[in-house]
């Protein structure tokens, strides 16, 4: 196997490379630039018709894209430690955890950075600016409902560290990249943050 | 187990009621009226913080939202016909294909029915109407898209009916519902709509 990436600050390679991080497991990298636009080359397109790093090229060729997709596989070749959940509940339970980061918390972030930012000015035409802007009170509103989660528990889906750690670390990174930090009123968040960020795999 | 469910147009617990038809499992169902704001009450908060619908209540109390992780619970529980693929690969491959359907076509049409379309304009304050409309034009390259990846294949995911089926039908049907119906150079979507909608589950 060996994967597709593109280097930080693109949120979702980096979700790979954390979980591979968590797993100890190592796989080829081939870097795909998307400053060069390499992600949109013919080559690239024919294993992702959409254009998207990451993607695992498994030995016989088949692809896999889409990051939380991707991880699921090689949740299934390398099951320890489990960062999926073990039984039934925990499984859809966690995985309900990555959705709701995706839509209430990286939703926003993305529309915000395609909008509002400067960055994307030169790719995303036209901009919607004020739309744009508009992200920030409601990734703001959804950190606020995220930190009073973390009331009763260590991790975004419980006690232990899983994907959903992975997928809300990246996103809060990113959107802090772009201008969006965490408001100093979500402690238990920023607490949060602090100690996923001092496992080794965050430096992935 | 009980769903908490809300009747169409929604689109998310039909998902999961076509789920339960494709398996022939029958659930009680407890109607949750969001013309009423009953989504948004204390008793439908303390199961679902984000107080959405679709809601299962294990008989234990337990509770998991997000409609894809219900039916993902569901098909652990009820595995025949399996719906979210069978080995590795393909469990991957099928969850791909419901994150492509999510984030290409449903992402559009949700923020086209937030800011776009005159039933929001009363909760979406401010809409914001040329960023709402613009989501048209990226729905309508999203489906030609999806147009094209149907060309060797008879549903979404391979050769088999499957969640991401199920995710796109109800996609497509509230898409059309809010006044995007798919363009009518589509023809294998539609033929692929066409024989989907003609499957009992349907009707769910």
């Amino acid at each position: 196997m060996k994967l597709y990436n593109s280097p930080n600050p693109a949120p979702n390679p980096r979700r790979v490379r954390i979980f591979l991080a968590e797993k100890g497991v190592s796989l080829p990298l081939v870097e795909v630039a998307l400053t060069r636009g390499e992600h949109k080359s013919a080559d690239h397109m024919a294993r992702n018709s959409l254009g998207q790093t990451p993607t695992l090229e498994l030995d016989d060729g088949r692809t896999l894209s889409e990051t939380v997709s991707i991880c699921r596989y090689l949740e299934a070749r390398y099951p320890e430690p489990p960062l999926f959940g073990r039984d039934d509940f925990e499984k859809a339970s966690i995985d309900m955890w990555v959705r709701r980061i995706e839509f209430q918390l990286m939703s926003p972030v993305s529309q915000y950075w395609r909008h509002a930012h400067p960055f994307t000015a030169a790719v995303v035409k036209p901009q919607y600016r004020e739309f744009g802007l508009s992200n920030e009170a409601h990734y703001h509103r959804a950190l606020a409902w995220l930190d009073g989660e973390l009331a009763d528990r260590t991790f975004i889906a419980g006690d232990a560290f899983t994907i959903a750690d992975i997928c809300a670390l990246t996103t809060v990174d990113f959107a802090d990249w772009i201008g969006l930090p965490p408001p100093a009123s979500c402690t238990r968040l920023i607490a949060w943050r602090a100690a996923v960020s001092s496992r080794p795999s965050a430096a992935a």
